[in-house]
């Protein structure tokens, strides 16, 4: 009898939202098995019975966060557990010789004193040079050899893909303002009476004004690909429950002038996940809720020296668990698109 | 100089849904100062600190649930705390001879037993009789006497509206089924999983079916009002903030050949708070939103031996605030409707 | 080369909500080719800009409602027009020898008077014999042989799903009461204030209790099942896009006590898209949005004499598009799960 | 018998989404008595039949768009039209020495070839001049003497309040950005398939990028006020029913270090519907919902030389129909809270 060719893979911590969505794009990958899915809260449970959705189409049944039946099952392990707790976990499944992607905050940053500012001393400041961020659109080249990807912010990922183009084309010099606007799944699936419904439903607000986390986040990959300014990042919380929107402002003659379809073509031309829409329609969030796509538009405003470019991509899809998969894509040599090209739904 | 002529009041627990909307109506009340409002969780705060809607009209600092503090200073205690917390705070402020209209499901039920096995067992069960039930369309005679008031269930409010008149008419004899949706306030302001906006968004579900703790609630006070059968309650819950709707089902061909624009004419022709649409439009949770206003429609289907009768309230409202204060009004000899006119808001 | 072995199948009206959630469905199915699919509104635009969430899966352009090139391209056509147009399309694709799956109300009730009083005189009232009614969990024997589907109503999809296996039993002798709440989807994608989000978000209201048009449909499939009374059917509007939860009552001492359980496992034990839940947690909108599933829960009250069955459909799933392909599967003889695995989302 | 000694006033266009709120404010208003309120579609019938949230408030009919009938028995008119067909409603009432409050685009720009370039030829540009911008914080002092009041915009409104004692303070120098995020009943209450609840549930976008009408009547306002740059403005809409938040970016070394608490301090210290909250937490929608507040907070970057502003309106309040009748109490020399302190709804 032949055995399964597909790549046994883990999921540590599979019933928050991140965890969720990992799976419903996990389970039906063609070229994967999900061979042990954990969570501390519901371990015992079958997943169809916390995640009815997944029932259809997903007969695990979770186990306890135990990362040695991880490590001795899977080749790859995901990790959506909270920031703090992802650093031993990852540490040892290396030492086990895994692959690990994480989708905590853990190994975005290169910095350890920046890590420690936001989220407290980091436990294995040796790993952080070593992960690779984990966006493929600006990262691919490295994964293919990595052990340890770190999957972005989600909304890092919705300003990056607006703005490196722009940063490699030498046109962040003056400033940058990220106005971002997210739906609430990005802060997880904790009970907190601010995520009530009622606390968010037909309410709208900005929060930590210039002082979120994935601030710093932004500012060290934009300058990796060429910003020279810090930039200005303005979060605030939608009533849905899906979707990031980030309405970028790139100041300068240069921006307001410059030929942006030329230079978006030139850098996302080929990307299977980006839609470049350029001054048509803008991006909604229903263009991309569900999948791992990014819709691009912009405008510029020579009269007011700005160019103005729009994000749209899906807080648990691009900005998360569908640019894991595609990171385990890339790092597996499947192609790209493996596994991420399930039809949507709208509305 | 004259004295403030105004009764004062307190209102121990003041932050939840319940608390706020007390304090929504009695600040501006003509008639009633707040002099103390309390709350575990905010103590030392401002109100407006808690809640920006309230600043412009109360400049009240939340202090500590200390009742006698409350006793002090008010003729008249809102208590808006958790069932089984209500009962030691009434005793001790009965004790003070204070008189407490409570929200809570304390006192709603008249047999000892009953509470015991929805609630646990009932540390005061001799308050149990002296109760007056809160719903002045129901008890409006025995409130100027009563030092103690047990306001209703939002939900058995709703549906005592749309079935009393016909229970006092003898209709109620075969089958009584209650279909109601309500918006989230009704499960209160604290953090739980299943009432994050991410949950009840864009869902909908039936729960505690034939099973929810005001069932027996119901059943008590249409039993006093002549209905012969046992309501089959079934509880759903709706993306919304506020608001309950109760679709209400009376089999028998008595029920579904009836004169119900007489029967509720004549039951409540001269409410103020009760509008009789009869079998136009039917009620939507927007006309009264905000508002103390149950609006009753109602349909006959002699084909199918029913009378169906549509009841929409606001579940802060009529259901829990609104009605305490109204129950107010009564108890100190007031024109019922005092502070109550609010005008509300829609969409 | 060899031709491709892909069933061609046209869509006319395909910029619907109905339409769109067809093409969803049918792009990605591997053993069809959608090759026309028609808009008037639209045509000439590409599906992609105008529903820009299909825009990956799907690069066809919408063509003008002509039903000649249909059926000249296709070797079956689904309509997805307003009742009334789908008469004359599907007396001309028939004529051609093209087999028809209509989604409209044109071809669901076998009595052309029924028709008359509904939606106005049936212009070709010899085809609603032949046409079989599109649930194939109850007309699976015919659909293999059949030239004009008639796919079913939202509503009576989910209240039959539920129903049946009771009439089937014997149980439904005393009366029913279908208690439905849908998502705005349902009425359609065209410009109506009372659809407005600010008049529907916020909101919840019945309408068209015991006079809508599902109304007779539910009736006769009911009846055609060994049902023995006319159901009553009170609908109501949710402020979510997509799903019907539908709260069923069935009275009577033998509904309230037979053994639901080995009934519907008899019934439904076998169908691949029904998930017999039993009294556990009851269905939610949140189990079914996106998939062609039904859910079934339920929960007996002898005391109250009542069976209470409670299900959840996506209206657009299987409440129209997602029936509607499990019916072309049968005709073609398909497994009937082709194409609609889909994973869905949540939240 | 004394006479009523109430000011008689009129709102043609009562039955759209500002109308409605204009007589939610009009009708309890102590020093004014509406005498006429006139609607084209909905002639005929009571208020409250149209608006039953309004029932227990309002007991007037609405007769049919006659300004005559209106002229003969008002001395102060609102107009709730839409733009365009409000200039010759005002000629008219002007003749007759009738005083006018519009809340339409008609009367805000003073330059004709302006609006002629976003709204079409203007009819009475002689009224341009004369007519006063609605804001009572800008513009107070014009309006005891005014026939004629232009509402302002919804948007300019909420920008304006963060942006104008900048302006002054000469603070305004590089550049302006106001990404504004709207509610959908700053669209109107007409039928459109993009307002539809399926369409704007679950989704955000930005819309007119730079390209929005209130643009012009902004930079108008700003440039009066001492702002130096053409502000950029990006409008989004939310799936909210009410409440425009505007988040306000002013760059500039000098915005991001002067001393912010006192200029608000200096400019809006002594306005009753302006709470400046600072860099506190910042202002939300539920804040002002239903209400004529705007709440102010504030946040500098030195690092990113820009000043943050947000603010929060409700849009159908401070926005259009609250600051229409604070304007009233203005030119009536009264109180300028009277009538606008009704208590707002939250959640």
């Amino acid at each position: 009898m032949a055995a399964d060719p597909r790549i046994p893979v883990a999921v540590i911590g599979a019933t928050g939202y991140v965890g969720a969505e990992l799976l419903r794009f996990l389970v039906p990958h063609p070229n994967v098995r999900v061979v042990f899915a954990s969570s501390d809260q519901y371990r015992g449970k079958a997943v169809g019975d916390v995640f009815p959705f997944l029932r259809a189409t997903c007969d695990l049944r979770l186990e306890a966060h135990d990362p040695a039946i991880a490590a001795a099952k899977a080749d790859v392990v995901f990790l959506a557990v909270p920031h703090g707790t992802a650093v031993p976990l990852a540490e040892g499944l290396l030492a086990k010789g895994r692959r690990v992607i994480d989708t905590s905050a853990d190994f975005r940053l290169k910095d350890a004193a920046v890590y420690a500012r936001w989220y407290g001393e980091h436990k294995a400041p040796h790993l952080l040079e070593e992960a690779v961020y984990g966006i493929p659109e600006l990262y691919r080249a490295q994964m293919p050899a990595a052990r340890l990807v770190a999957g972005p912010g989600c909304y890092p990922t919705g300003a990056l893909l607006g703005l490196v183009p722009l940063a490699r084309a030498g046109l962040v010099t003056e400033s940058v303002i990220v106005d971002a606007k997210s739906g609430t799944t990005g802060a997880g699936r904790s009970a907190k009476v601010e995520q009530l419904f009622a606390e968010v439903n037909e309410n709208f607000r900005a929060y930590a004004i210039d002082a979120h986390r994935h601030g710093p986040e932004l500012e060290q990959e934009l300058r990796a690909a060429g910003g020279r300014v810090r930039p200005l990042f303005v979060p605030h919380l939608l009533p849905v429950s899906r979707g990031i929107l980030s309405t970028i402002y790139v100041s300068g003659a240069a921006a307001a002038e410059a030929d942006l379809s030329a230079i978006f073509e030139g850098a996302w031309g080929k990307e299977p996940f980006i839609e470049l829409r350029g001054d048509g329609t803008p991006p909604e969030l229903r263009d991309v809720r569900g999948t791992n796509r990014c819709v691009i538009g912009w405008r510029q405003s020579p009269e007011s020296r700005q160019a103005i470019v729009v994000t749209a991509i899906d807080n648990l899809g691009k900005g998360a668990a569908g640019t894991a998969v595609q990171c385990l894509n890339v790092m597996l040599g499947l192609p790209e698109t493996t596994g991420l090209l399930l039809p949507p739904l709208a509305p």
